[in-house]
């Protein structure tokens, strides 16, 4: 049963009109085959479902029945390290954080997910084979996209590297890594692993840069010059890279140019107390930024959802996106620019793509972004998977 | 009946405990009379009504049928201009915006607003008046302080300052001013017909200090040098002061000492995409900084929310608040430091305070900020005004 006839609906916010879904894909118009499951669509606005371009499913404490109190302190090794700590002490079940999150995820109307999962040489592989149980739990619903992230570091923690290689073995998409310079102190080494593993795997990578001003700047040169020199381009997404906030503007345009021409994507989380890379100038280079919440409700921070509207929102708060025409930059940035700059295909409304929907109570987009009204509706896999915010699946 | 008694509460997440209301105030523990209408608090957390501190009651097109597409270009003045083009064109009724706008903030648990009315030449006292008549019935519910808010400015528009003046005498509670420099383009004409007014009706004073850098210090030097000289100690505050985020820290903290000593108060929207007063280093100088939204879905922004939960939340993103205690001080912003800059008295949950009551599902005050979840109940004038979002009044 994966047909479906979504009537009176209005995508984007355009004219009202009927969804075909045929096989779990959006069908071209046409004849309605007899016996085709039909849904009401009250003449709400249809929009694809979300991509999520950055985030923790292994660390949210989203599902736990106590609240986890943060007393962590402002350094981002002090948040490191406190929660290698807090999950050798808790025990934390990876699994049971990332499933609660996902489903969290779908009912909201997101049914595209890259998750950063932990190796390190405590828990080894079994934080990306947790997750891996989660992806199969919701296959056919939703993809997760596992990157295999060495989040206390390559160097300092002998280990770590064959850990990462046997991840990327076991089923983990994407290899990650982490602030070359102010985390691993040896640029070159960390990234010359980090891209070997890659050429090992024939996998993609997704490197965390915290690093800010010119010490990012020279952290994402390197980044560029092993993307050119292995022939990476389209495969090489740089997360955060705050330091396209506060270089000069002539600089960061240099750096946004190279980035086009070898297809380096930008994962960013618009966060309010960061300098951040802009959405405009990144779009104006031609290079696609995306959007993510980063960890929700762990032990880095109390703060996120799984409502990637909201996260639109923060976007376009961040970048002053005031316009209609803007706040559908920001929407751009947890749909179509999310789904092209992790790669995942058959995304869209259009016929061909996966009918992956999502219906909500506003005029238009703009107000969907600004409002995040209750998800009426979500479909994916070709059937209603949730309904009123409460999954059916 | 202005007497209840809420049994099972948890008061900024504290033990359970009950709380007596009598005659529209907390009271001190003692005898239940008999005959007290009681509410069941279920365990819930019991938070304090809250402050909203700088908004734009009059402007705001929540409560209209059509969205309002945004267009307007990206500086202050396209704003400004825009706005009246608009107002003009579409003959917005401010008292039914404003009204509109009061009742949600209510249904939301939002108990005091101090709102900037535009005073113009094309409005002359309208809005004033439409904002006197939505505090009138609001009376008893929620405490409306009106501005007298000269958004157009003062010197490029003869009569203004005329409207001023009538707008305090009809019952206007604070003058307001406009970026001396950059709009007014005179700051010592500006501040002086500001603080003039102030003196005549011996009323407060809240000006509008977008300018950033050393130009929005010199004005607020001059605005300290006008509060030193007229002895107007604790009755001016800085709305917005993006100045005091972009100076030098040594710069910015001679200014927040000089602050702290004239009672001069920041009221913050904790903008995501401009410098920003930081509350931690306000807070340590002894400055009473607090937060509101601005205008809220008006023509100068789709953004913005009645719910000051969300607001503190923004509040904490703004500042990378993350600990528990660091998120209590982004809900001070909100509830007792609003309360506070404004002049608002008779307010909290101790006895004698007025019994403005909210409750919410959350374990701690943390998550009331970060997952700002849905009002169960909201108390004001001793009695139930809202359950579950929907107002009873």
């Amino acid at each position: 049963m994966t047909d479906l006839l979504l009537r009176n609906v209005r995508p984007m916010g355009g004219a009202a009109t009927d969804v075909l879904v045929q096989g779990g894909r959006i069908a071209a118009p046409g004849t309605i085959p007899s016996g085709t499951p039909v849904e009401d669509g009250a003449g709400l606005l249809l929009l694809p479902g979300f991509v999520e371009g950055h985030t923790h499913l292994d660390k949210t404490t989203f599902h736990e029945p106590d609240w986890l109190v943060n007393t962590v302190g402002p350094r981002i090794i002090d948040k490191i390290d406190n929660e290698r700590e807090w999950r050798a002490r808790t025990g934390h079940d990876a699994y049971a954080a990332s499933l609660a999150m996902a489903r969290a995820f779908l009912a909201a109307g997101t049914t595209r997910i890259r998750s950063h999962v932990d190796v390190d040489t405590q828990a080894g592989t079994a934080h990306v084979e947790r997750v891996l149980q989660t992806r199969a739990a919701m296959d056919g619903l939703q993809d997760i996209q596992i990157v295999a992230f060495p989040q206390s570091g390559i160097l300092g923690r002998q280990g770590t590297e064959a850990a990462l290689d046997a991840a990327l073995s076991l089923g983990a998409d994407i290899v990650g890594g982490l602030d070359p310079c102010a985390i691993e102190r040896d640029p070159v080494k960390h990234l010359d692993i980090v891209f070997a593993l890659a050429e090992k795997h024939a996998k993609p990578v997704d490197i965390h840069l915290h690093e800010q001003g010119s010490m990012g700047a020279f952290s994402l040169e390197l980044i560029l010059e092993r993307t050119r020199a292995l022939g990476m381009e389209g495969k090489v997404v740089v997360s955060h890279a705050f330091c396209l906030g506060d270089i000069p503007e002539r600089e960061r345009d240099d750096l946004l140019a190279q980035m086009a021409r070898l297809g380096v994507g930008i994962a960013t989380t618009a966060p309010a107390s960061r300098p951040v890379p802009l959405v405009a100038p990144c779009r104006a280079a031609g290079v696609t930024i995306f959007a993510g919440n980063d960890g929700i409700r762990d032990t880095w921070t109390p703060y996120g959802s799984p409502d990637m509207l909201e996260r639109a929102m923060l976007v376009g708060l961040r970048n002053n996106f005031r316009r209609d025409d803007e706040i559908a930059l920001a929407f751009d940035c947890i749909s179509g620019a999310g789904a092209a700059g992790c790669g995942f295909a058959d995304y869209g409304l259009a016929p061909g793509a996966r009918a992956e929907l999502v219906l909500v109570d506003a005029r238009n987009l703009a107000e969907a972004v600004v409002v995040r009204p209750a998800r009426k509706l979500v479909v994916s896999g070709g059937r209603v998977v949730a309904r009123d915010g409460a999954l059916l699946v």
